[in-house]
């Protein structure tokens, strides 16, 4: 049987690095990743309690998604929060080429390095919506900036990515998972990027966004040991 | 914590009737089909070898997946083909509309009531390319008829559901579970209709299937035994 579908897909799994297995083999992962959480921020709806400031936090990318205690939340407060990387949804050629040539790539860890994790959810009158009406909330036009308008203006030296979530875990709370990195020194450009994504005057896609959480970390050094 | 995600999601497995467990609660599905295969047609790569002429096959479609042994393919000949309707990728306001109005709704079980599932898979070239080089293909342009222009023609008589599978099993061979239903009386429009889809001068969106079979059922009474 031909096998067509797994090309360049990428699972992300974050899970607390003190749940992860004693004798979980890391070699099967395409990137590992540790962090230590400094502050968590509500915005809409709440974020697992076990996810708060001093958590040691890892982000395990791999080709297949990997089940962690049956995914989702875990009595004694273990939780993962997982999505994948797909095909782009609404991006077109042009916006592609430009931000190829423009985009921050990944950064090293480093004390220096912070890293932005929001989950987010999307509402009901999201979905529904058709694939047009949905595409034109991400486009500039006379009466608003958008998302891609806003994001071009940060990309530079925000990195970012996205996984989605929806249709892979239906019982999380968000569809998305939008990971952000750059240098501490750039934190107030990106405190002012994601107050105009909210602005629904200029980004009205927000209109529809109905869970979020923030939650600032530090990307360690695999060798170091997160603080607690 | 919020629930906001599964509203109108809706997974669908095609599984043998002889692999459902004994005491299986179909209670808990939204809704559950039964159908006898008639014919599997290979067009690029091959069907489960135990999906056959004679073999009874169920749907049963649940606001959540179900994980049956393991999912895709079973030594002892069990298979599971499944995915879940999701929002939509690329029809407008305009062509929903039309649509909506237009489209034959489910058929009733009849020994006149064919069904037919088609398991596609796409190209790396296709996940590759932007959102409006797709969108674009699907369109009647100048040039082609496009998948809309076909499909539009024929949906006052076919019944189609389309369930999607790429990000939710990655080891499946397929992309997609496209799957029809009509009159018995209207299959020649059918392979009509899937004919034109395949001619990619009229609907180049077909470059980029490389994967396809035809299972060709009769859609069963649920009180109906299958002839084997």
């Amino acid at each position: 049987m031909q096998q067509t579908t797994s090309v360049s897909t990428l699972w992300a799994h974050f899970v607390p690095v003190a749940e992860i297995p004693i004798g979980f083999d890391t070699g099967r992962m395409s990137r590992l990743d540790r962090y230590v959480v400094r502050e968590v921020r509500s915005v809409r709806g709440e974020a697992p309690p076990a996810l708060r400031r001093g958590t040691g936090l890892a982000r395990l990318e791999s080709e297949a998604p990997i089940r962690f205690f049956n995914n989702g939340y875990k009595e004694s407060g273990g939780f993962l929060l997982h999505g994948a990387v797909q095909h782009l949804h609404y991006t077109g050629r042009g916006e592609q080429t430009e931000l190829k040539t423009l985009s921050r790539p990944e950064l090293a860890a480093s004390v220096e390095t912070t890293a932005v994790l929001i989950p987010i959810g999307k509402s009901p009158g999201w979905w529904a919506m058709s694939q047009d009406e949905r595409q034109i909330l991400f486009q500039k036009t006379a009466r608003h900036e958008g998302h891609f308008g806003i994001g071009r203006k940060y990309a530079d030296r925000i990195f970012r990515r996205l996984y989605h979530t929806r249709y892979i875990d239906p019982a999380a709370p968000y569809d998305f998972l939008t990971y952000f990195e750059f240098n501490e020194a750039d934190a107030p450009d990106f405190r002012k990027m994601i107050s105009e994504l909210r602005d629904v005057k200029s980004n009205p896609e927000w209109l529809y966004v109905d869970f979020e959480y923030e939650v600032w970390m530090t990307k360690l050094s695999l060798s170091a040991e997160p603080s607690s």
